[in-house]
């Protein structure tokens, strides 16, 4: 039974590694690519209303299985028409597998051919997930794009671990279109679309083996897994190109975890159409948010008396009416209206910027848009690099960087 | 000097100790009263944007002068223009006086004839209050209405300090009339309408001398201060009403602190025209929210598959679009979305029942909207108290009402 054809159509020139204009046409409605996906780890992209989601221009936000499965559960989810009914939003969701926060969120996890056994980090209970569980939980939730249990070893990891981590991830993908070919018979209905995630670590030969061979069994999808967990940057972008050149051009490509504004930039330029991260809504939550200059940390003294509004370039509601003094004010005063309109801000300026990359892809001009965009962004973060005393507020941001989802 | 004529209104029968129809006129618009004022302590009120405060039709909103003078500070507010414009809320303010929160929040409080000194809550620094400086923190704020500094006893007290408390509120009273009219003068032009507060705790006739001595001094509104804070209710309603004979019948009487719904109801039966208090807003953040038939404890295992709103009643943004199921879901996951969805219905709630009461008021059929109200409202909390086991729940938001503002 083969996988269905890609609902991904370019329209422009199918680059292995560079930028590509995109449709993902999914069940609950079409994604322009390359997109940022909001993450909504717990059924809730954390301090928004769908509405507001819709009105920063998300077309398609993330959910973390492993959260949904311990709570509220699958079925419960299921019962209350599907995790979009539940969480009223009615465009697409894509739910990762559950397995990358089992690795680094849950207790005395056993991990075997068979699957992953662990303990809920919520109330110690043994909770099983296999390649077919991964499945079964994210069909439950109603998902658009499922992906497959992987296997993601932390890093570094030595050559043994990494082919281990390949090797299993490539049976699991077996045994996974296998169980959704079965499962898709049964419902007799089309299913979520199911993407399959390449490992491999910082090994490039290794990465681009472990693509090549996911390739083989077709999926209509290919993530880059476990990447920008600690390596430096310029080696991540190497190893997506590289793996970018096995990948069947004519597939959405994801990059998983990724990132801060200049690597959706670079990571575009060398054929990424898929991203979500973390960064813009949980440092919005700690107090600094993303700027065309760079990031801003709303708690700095120097805002004190500043009338003027976070991004003099942003248009969104949070820059429309309130103060970076106001935005100060509610941080030191740990008020819920700062993390709110913090978190609104990034994600509109997130996909703003996805905004003008699609447009300057189409108009076949993105080295001139990327190359503005991160000079002005660069520039502005190394001013703020030289006038912050001291490396603490660097370190504390480089650590927040990542895919383990938003937390409790 | 006399003060300026009281810019309130009434469109039904000017009654001492019934229900009344109000406007009030002030420099950021009109208010229709009887009225409910949302409490934004410090400059926010928690979990909401001014704007989804006009969409739920809030028409005036508290703000607490301890909260501002300690953070920001009133000139820092005043260089940013004002409270208005810092906080992105267009219509008025009334500020409190800063007294009570003195009284209950601040450190090392030494009160006497000159004023109150006390310890910041925030950093420990020596603050001096006085009615002058209370006036002048609010003029700087920016006040639609402000309140004179007066002295709240805690309850009960002794007949002594209840006394004194009436006294230096008195004296007070006179000093701050004498350092408006100067203000005025200087400013050369109006300030803020600023209101009396009659104290006298539990002591009726007290009560009423306090009133009666500061109606000499002729004030546009007056605020019973110091009560439902430990006496019982019906001692309350029945001091409400008392000192009700004793104002004006053309000048607005504000119940400060309270209340419930249904001693919201029961006030304005009795000629109250205006309120405040944090119950639907902190009673919201900790998962309890109200409804026509009585509180809804969000996170109650009964809630756990329930597709169904909050409250089957409600037209707001929270009962259209989600689930007690889903509410339930996010306060369980601690998401912030939880507490703001939780007071975005209830502040709705709020302020729909006070547009019933305007409109029976007007219509001539108070007594009926009252009967009716109180029969459901009661009649639901009466079977959630059978429902509940043991008293903790009930006991936990007993605490919450009181005069005592939002924390921090």
């Amino acid at each position: 039974m083969p996988a269905p054809a890609s609902p991904f159509t370019l329209s422009t020139e199918p680059l292995a590694t560079g930028p590509r204009r995109g449709r993902l046409a999914l069940a609950h409605g079409v994604v322009e690519t390359p997109v940022f996906m909001p993450v909504g780890t717990q059924g809730t992209v954390k301090t928004m209303t769908p509405h507001e989601l819709e009105d920063v221009g998300a077309e398609i936000i993330l959910a973390n299985t492993y959260h949904l499965l311990l709570r509220p559960g699958p079925e419960a989810v299921r019962a209350l028409g599907g995790l979009h009914r539940f969480m009223g939003w009615s465009r697409p969701i894509l739910t990762d597998s559950g397995g990358y926060q089992v690795l680094s969120l849950a207790d005395r996890v056993t991990l075997s051919d068979r699957g992953v056994r662990f303990r809920s980090h919520l109330d110690g209970s043994a909770v099983d997930l296999d390649p077919e569980r991964a499945l079964d939980v994210q069909v439950a939730l109603g998902s658009d794009v499922m992906m497959l249990l992987d296997v993601c070893p932390p890093f570094p990891s030595s050559p043994k671990t990494l082919l281990s981590a390949v090797e299993r991830t490539q049976a699991w993908a077996v045994r996974s279109r296998a169980h959704l070919a079965r499962e898709r018979d049964a419902a007799e209905r089309e299913l979520g679309l199911a993407f399959a995630i390449v490992q491999g670590g910082t090994d490039s030969a290794l990465r681009r083996r472990a693509a090549a061979a996911l390739v083989e069994l077709d999926f209509p999808g290919y993530a880059h897994g476990g990447l920008m967990v600690g390596e430096a940057k310029n080696e991540t972008f190497a190893l997506v190109a590289a793996t970018n050149e096995v990948l069947p051009v004519d597939r959405p490509r994801y990059l998983m975890g990724v990132g801060a504004p200049d690597d959706l930039v670079r990571a575009v330029g060398l054929g990424v159409d898929m991203f979500d991260c973390v960064l813009p809504t949980r440092n919005a939550r700690n107090g600094t948010v993303f700027t065309r200059r760079g990031k801003v940390v709303i708690k700095n003294a120097e805002w004190k008396g500043d009338g003027g509004p976070l991004d003099p370039d942003c248009g969104c509601y949070t820059c429309r009416h309130f103060s970076r003094a106001y935005l100060r004010h509610l941080f030191h005063a740990g008020e819920i209206l700062g993390p709110r309109l913090a978190t609104l801000h990034s994600l509109a300026f997130y996909l703003e910027l996805m905004r003008e990359i699609r447009e300057s892809i189409a108009a076949g001009r993105f080295a001139t848009m990327s190359r503005d965009f991160l000079a002005g962004y660069e520039a502005g973060e190394a001013a703020r690099s030289r006038e912050a005393k001291g490396g603490a507020a660097r370190a504390g941001l480089g650590r927040d960087q990542g895919q383990e989802g938003e937390g409790v």
